[in-house]
């Protein structure tokens, strides 16, 4: 197996965890690294042996040497960097959202449908051990038929409100629960017809200046009568907190725990143990795993895990979450909100 | 400490739990029994040495040996039966719901007034010893403000279709989620002033017929901007499943565990560990302290637990989520479906 | 089932725990109890409603209406009130252990084999629902052929140094270790042919001067070639710890923890759940349980549970276990001190 | 900081286990592989881009590319391998035992010391997250003073009869219990000067052919008087299964879990979570880790984390262990046995 020569856009946090996955994957060369910010393109060339490094991402997506990129700029530059990648005629990995909205998203996948390039979403979650086994359980008929998900994301701080590109990233709806409304389509397995959410800036109350929110529940209902309801929250001061439960017609799953090693301190105010501090801790096998599994696709060894229109899809229910927000009443998702979805596994 | 002398009202499944405590309380005399059927009548005598056994109800609650009553005959009769019992001037601890409309609550409430009698509801769950302990964490501080309360309340399977007065005890939303409803407001401290229900009979289709359910997501509002969600279940295949989670600015609490033994089976198929089978296992001794409370109440050893009005309270949103499941829509709590909360520790 | 009337000898710690359950219980009168000590009687009479109350045992021995004793003295007492009560012809319930030598031991079994009257020691824990389901999944073959026991028993603190009776009970190996012994031949289903033991006095020098430890791990070898391994402490100061495994040919069991209840706390310093106190919360149901038992048995609804040979057995094992000890060397436990197992279910 | 080049010698199991890291990991180049079997090299070469392989180790060791060496060949090899690679100056990493007689240790250490090369042994569980926080929180005081210690070792079956490399990894006390002797000194933070053991062969029969055993439990007395306890079992039939236990004067730590993932299924038999298959599974990251300080430690960028002479304690534990086991008596270890301990952090 050869190896594919990849070009990472941006180098921010996201951008280092997957330069440092790239630097050390099997079959994977990673070539070259697109930054604005000079110290981001020498620390790839000093400690990631990176050759070849562009201040734009012009440059990088003009390199004919790079045959595929991994995207992980600011969100908000998301879709016009999928579009200009794909009319490069690059393989695209790039991070959640590919969009902020669903016009945008429509040009994103026409780029990468007219295009025919790979294109894989960064839905990490489905990588992760526990959750791809979860699935597999289920396809496998363990629980019967789902018929309720719960899920639960809570990061434990803020993200800093000097960082501009937290607020770029979405409000508390789209940039923390697009996981798990791609979880919950994933393992429910139908699509979402309403969506209603309720929340507030109740720890955080400079976050309504922005018009975000700090904490929400939001209830999924399923074309097939099947319910969902996902907790998010950015004050789980006790560490990083993503969980999941799928109650099925025979059974149950639950998936995630809040405990980061097995050892446990017991002393006279009894047990304690520690917890993720951070996804980066929570998911460090899954951001593997999902460059792994990219790479495949790429070179023709797996089938795709992850439809663009899967994208689409959890984007549509985070926007249906905020005007639901908003308006304080049910929204439905019409029919161009969803994708028929095709069996691909992770 | 003089012995309380107490007449139990029904010997269906509840009224032999409570029958089983009764007779092995200390400080307690289970003097007298109703009930129609003359095989519990009977059995009441030989096992649990009962001398005074009722056919009916009336003659109970005419004899005046008996100072206090427990009701735990068909829910239907529950507002009859307290309303009989407060005018008898008994002391009147009942199951849950105590009514099944707001009119017949406001009904109770009023005959419990008058005649001045202490009065106590069966939510069991504030005197399981993890939820009790959980409340005085959340008064000491420990998790800050409660911003989320998530609830999960799963019966391991649907009540016996020829059991007619499994329909008399509410559908899903008020049979079930009744418990859910008061211990939101306990823990959270703060009153519900919106409520949105989704849900359907998506195991048991047969359920429909009676307009019952047996999978729904019920989510709360509460005045302070705190948010609440529940979730409902008749089909955990797995066993009797009661979780509770309290989401705080400071920490969080978590409640409830579906293990009931401390052992492990490891075998080459794994780990295996077992399950409450059902409430009785799970709350055995939530059933015996609210009993030793309401004795203690009664004979002036303690302050009462639980207000009259907080049964109407778990009945408001209980209807609330009825008609939200109904309608669609998010219904609003008047003022009048609420109480002012005062402190009265468990 | 007519009631059996039991009179209790001994108002210490264990005795209380013992009254309390007496009564409660059901189909049993605790009608009389003797002690030394005039404010534990008075408490007896209005705490309990016990109506005759002795200052010493004789008395209560001598009082026909009491069918069965159950013997909760001072342990160097025990043997001595056994043989008496056998002798008066009552049943006999006795703490563990019922002698502090085998000399003694065997006059006590004389005794009760020639009255011919029921008499069942305090192991409790057999009584403990994880520790009798393993019994039964081990009788079921679930683990194969248990080759492997080991047994935590450790203790939160020292007993007061002013308690003398502590110190009369018997130093590690015998006062906390015999459980375990007795635990390790009814669950691996074997007898014990050799012990070693090491430990010391690490926690509490004070020990040294009474001969006594406070760490200590003893091994077991068994007929069958099966091994065992008991770690005694009496310093566990997050709680009472008690936990048992064992390993079988196909698998392995593991009972006990020392979580207290189904409630965790997290916080900043990640998650935190509270312990055991003290052994009478962890074998609260275990206490009542073997009362249970012993009545049943007394009156004829129930096999013996536990034979008064394997109290012997049990003991014979802390007594090799301090002669390892002091003398270093393995000791060999002769034919005298094993007795023939015969099927007893608990 | 520049990369190491490395050379491996051996390919089997553990072999590919140390290939697939150096590969892989930062500031490590895997030059040269040594293996006696072809398709293991071109293995090498195809899957890891292996530039120069080797069919016999001294090939290798002429090479002077190579600035290190992983050993990774059969363990009758070990002491041989070190001594060569130490004569011709390589940094050496050596996989346990390095020797399988305390003469030939001898011989290693003296060869390792008088090239003064790097030489650390693969005792990787001291990397691994939870004893690495656990080494941490003993030496911050967090549990007092150890006093007790408890290892449970347990492989889910035999190596395969026809493996003779196994047979040739030395007996259940050296093959599976050296890492467990090497921890207790470690986290007790003292010497062992006792060692006493039973066991047998319990499961498999066959191995008492070659003197071997499945099932053994082995106690340690330190020279400060704290004790522990090893449990060692290749019957395991659920899973690897590793945990630790240390009693401290003032609390204790649990280490290691047999649960792989967060995930558990619920059905009607109750809850059931996947244990940890194999070794590999359960100590991916330690494997990486130890290799990572290895290279930190030959590039000047770290201390030493393991001297040799602990290579040569836990082997002296291993050796008494199987002494008692044939004598049936305890054996002291001379004071030849230990080194000093001095302070040295992983």
């Amino acid at each position: 197996m050869e190896e594919l020569t990849v070009g990472l856009i941006g180098m921010g946090e996201m951008g280092r965890i997957h330069a440092q996955n790239l630097a050390t994957l099997p079959h994977v060369r990673l070539l070259a690294v697109a930054s604005r910010r000079e110290d981001a393109r020498s620390a790839a060339a000093t400690s990631l042996n990176v050759s070849r490094l562009y201040a734009d991402y012009e440059a990088l997506l003009e390199d004919d040497d790079v045959e595929a990129v991994v995207i992980a700029a600011n969100t908000s530059d998301h879709a016009e960097l999928v579009i200009a990648a794909a009319q490069a005629g690059k393989a695209i990995f790039c991070e959640k959202p590919a969009a902020l909205t669903l016009a945008e998203m429509d040009r994103v996948l026409s780029a990468v449908r007219a295009a025919d390039v790979p294109f894989q979403i960064g839905f990490m979650r489905r990588f992760d051990p526990p959750y791809a086994r979860a699935k597999r359980q289920i396809e496998a008929g363990a629980i019967g038929r789902p018929v309720s998900f719960l899920g639960i994301s809570r990061d434990p701080y803020l993200p800093a409100p000097e960082d501009k590109s937290a607020l770029a990233r979405g409000n508390l709806f789209l940039d923390l629960g697009i996981h798990d409304y791609d979880l919950a389509c994933w393992l429910v397995g139908d699509q979402v017809v309403q969506v209603y959410a309720v929340g507030g800036a109740l720890v955080y109350p400079q976050l309504r200046d922005f018009g975000d929110l700090d904490n929400a529940q939001v209830t999924l209902r399923f074309a097939n009568g099947a319910i969902g309801s996902i907790n998010l929250s950015r004050n789980a001061r006790y560490g990083y907190d993503v969980r999941t439960e799928v109650l099925g017609s025979e059974g149950a799953l639950r998936i995630g725990d809040v405990r980061q090693t097995a050892l446990d301190l017991l002393t006279r105010d009894g047990v304690h143990y520690g917890t993720y501090p951070w996804y980066q801790e929570r998911f460090a096998a899954a951001y593997r795993q999902e460059l792994c599994q990219f790479v495949a696709w790429v070179q023709g060894q797996a089938e795709p895990a992850i439809a663009g229109e899967e994208g689409r899809t959890a984007l549509a229910i985070a926007l249906a979450a905020t005007e639901s927000f908003r308006t304080g009443q049910p929204v439905e998702l019409d029919e161009g909100s969803h994708i028929k979805r095709h069996r691909i596994a992770p």
